[in-house]
């Protein structure tokens, strides 16, 4: 399958925004052996759409549209569709019937600009958002397969994965690729790939092996090419699983919180977390995860001093004499929550995530991390040297493997944690 | 002048990387007025370089090319150009003296993958690169002004900021343009585009009206182009504020909670939160706001029925007949939270993000807001039909909009708010 890819947009062009969707199709197509072949982005104007669509179509079996159908002016995909295609822009039911049942399940009437998006090329047949207002168009030209979708991310994977997909999936052969995405934290880039070359030098041609730090996360990916790789895949999964050690959480999709919370259940747990300087950054991550309640009762978030003695119980003398900022007040705040919440174990923060605050005994990027339950709580204090954000990023991350490593017994230093620790 | 790019590497179109070097090029030139007409991305495939090189050069004055440039064999870009211009690949004597003297920098001698990288078209021009062995290639084709690139982003930077620009902006002028991006929440696209329609029929062909969701946040921006444009820009941006109306959040890089925590800060009030959907998400997104300790002494996350007595002194009474997801809970949750945090304000919700935990008379997507002072305490509840995590996003978005709103005394309900009202 030869496939052309046409995204369009003027934020593209211009630089406001940086493309992922292609990634999200590359990605997507290449677990079925189907790349790319040839990527074109212009912005939001009529004639060049029109040449482009007319020329990809010439050299491919199937041509992506990404981007344009929007309800605004400068949403063009459908009427250069109709033009290339020399057919008229006709309402078309099944679209109309989208947006209609779209806008009623938001408590309004579908107004002009939505209507718009019921516009399409006369004959075309539509393709479900199951997410956004703007349904996919699919149809032919010059021979070649075209599907128009919309430029929202998150409205774009799911119609990638259920409709056009399987559509593909039906006409075209996969060249029998088997993808394999594991998730790792506390090891960078290079260790893994040191590790690699140390240990498993005979690694096998037909089996790729690729990485992709997608912070706090390492992901390692092994794709396997032919029948013959497939067979082997198994094998290499447990070698490069027996190298990450303990800091493979598991099979993508994972995550840090989700690892977690997994462990909790595991093992009939329930947690609380008292934060300051992550301001419920990690309370808010464990809740993100599906069925946290279960492991989850509540948190406290306390950014004042006042907050932490009247919440926590935190001395009012720790404070003034080490600081908010210091061994004992971290421990006073996980014991706090864990009286508080009732939960078996807590995690606490309490650091300097700047861009003021810092001092030179305690600059900038400093926590101090307590975890654990309250008969055996840990901690640590480490230097995280990120901005704001990425301070706070960290912070919750670190903290989170602390606790996984603390619930599974496993040894607690990451290679990351030993790297920052104070 | 008319623009085209060209970027090469088979990690972009597998989706392993994301193309920001684009985005680069087109942020550095808009300064100077030049737009880039189409973006073409290819593999490491030498015919179809050859074909797009050869191509896009015919309908532009200057080609950028990006990537290709290294020492390994899929470095492709200096003999397409060869091909294309007709030429031989020769050792360059400019590029072999950088070469040269970049390794002895580094103290070891010129290897021969190295000195692939002095083997350049006859003829051509090189471009100096301060940061890496890659020199940069400059020719013309048709007419056409070539500048071969590195596509490692900070080679790039400095070769397009102190050799290409310079040389481009001798030839060619600039257009003025000049930009403005505002930040509004609670209106769509499609009603924003309706308002103008209605209202500003006599936009100006010279100022660039664009729409982008990003989710919670629409950014709107014009684009003036040319110096009478520019003038006419502070008009305009007034006339949209006006349609905008208390939608308009301020000028970008602007965020909910930074609009939040300025408003609180100007009117010298602090906050806190009491949450038990978002599980400390608004608290997180609060404090992700520089100096947010000034406003927002903390939070508590009552995710149990438990830590909602205990915490926040949530009557058991009503926690048993109303529901957790109930008026009286959240309403109880807000003072007890202005209770125990000593803040003048608090935002509380309580609601069912799903995927399970959902009824009949309250589905999952239900959510109780209250907001407001412990004398002035306002609730609602709200459907928003969405998936957990972004219905948790949702949630955080309409408290912080209220709450802002309140501040503000601006009236309560955006379009959105009324929207998703139960």
């Amino acid at each position: 399958m030869k496939l052309n890819l046409l995204l369009t947009g003027n934020e593209l062009m211009a630089g406001d925004i940086i493309d992922s969707n292609s990634a999200m199709i590359a990605e997507q197509f290449k677990y079925f052996g189907w790349r790319i072949n040839k990527k074109v982005t212009v912005g939001d104007d009529l004639a060049l759409l029109c040449e482009e669509i007319d020329q990809l179509c010439t050299s491919a079996d199937v041509l992506i549209i990404n981007g344009g159908l929007g309800p605004t002016v400068d949403d063009l995909t459908a009427v250069a569709l109709a033009k290339v295609t020399n057919t008229e822009i006709a309402e078309h039911p099944d679209a109309l019937a989208h947006l209609t049942q779209w806008c009623a399940k938001r408590g309004y009437g579908l107004n002009s600009s939505n209507h718009k998006q019921a516009m399409l090329p006369k004959g075309c047949e539509i393709i479900a958002n199951a997410r956004g207002s703007a349904v996919g168009i699919k149809l032919k030209h010059r021979g070649c397969l075209i599907f128009a979708t919309p430029g929202v991310p998150s409205e774009l994977r799911p119609m990638l994965t259920n409709e056009i997909t399987p559509i593909l999936e039906g006409s075209y052969h996969s060249d029998h690729i088997e993808t394999l995405r594991l998730g790792a934290f506390g090891l960078g880039e290079s260790a893994i790939q040191e590790l690699v070359n140390e240990h498993l030098g005979d690694w096998p041609e037909d089996i790729e092996l690729g990485f992709r730090a997608s912070m706090p996360v390492l992901e390692v990916k092994l794709t396997a090419r032919g029948e013959l790789a497939k067979t082997k895949l198994p094998l290499w999964r447990t070698k490069v699983g027996e190298l990450l050690g303990d800091h493979l959480l598991g099979e993508l999709p994972i995550s840090l919180p989700s690892a977690t919370v997994a462990a909790l259940k595991e093992h009939n747990l329930q947690i609380c977390t008292a934060e300051s300087c992550t301001g419920g950054l990690i309370a808010s991550q464990l809740t993100g995860v599906p069925g946290a309640s279960q492991v989850f009762p509540g948190a406290i978030v306390s950014y004042s001093n006042a907050v932490k003695h009247r919440l926590l119980s935190v001395s009012e003398a720790d404070l003034a004499k080490e600081g908010a900022v210091s061994e004992a007040v971290v421990r006073q705040m996980a014991l706090g929550a864990i009286a508080s919440t009732g939960a078996d174990l807590a995690i606490a923060v309490t650091g300097i995530a700047g861009p003021d605050g810092g001092t030179p005994e305690k600059p900038v990027g400093t926590v101090w991390i307590a975890w654990g339950t309250a008969d055996q709580l840990k901690s640590q204090c480490f230097h995280l040297p990120f901005e704001r954000n990425g301070f706070q990023n960290w912070v919750a991350a670190l903290s989170l493997d602390l606790v996984r490593r603390y619930i599974l017994k496993l040894p607690e230093g990451s290679e990351l944690m030993k790297r920052y620790q104070r």
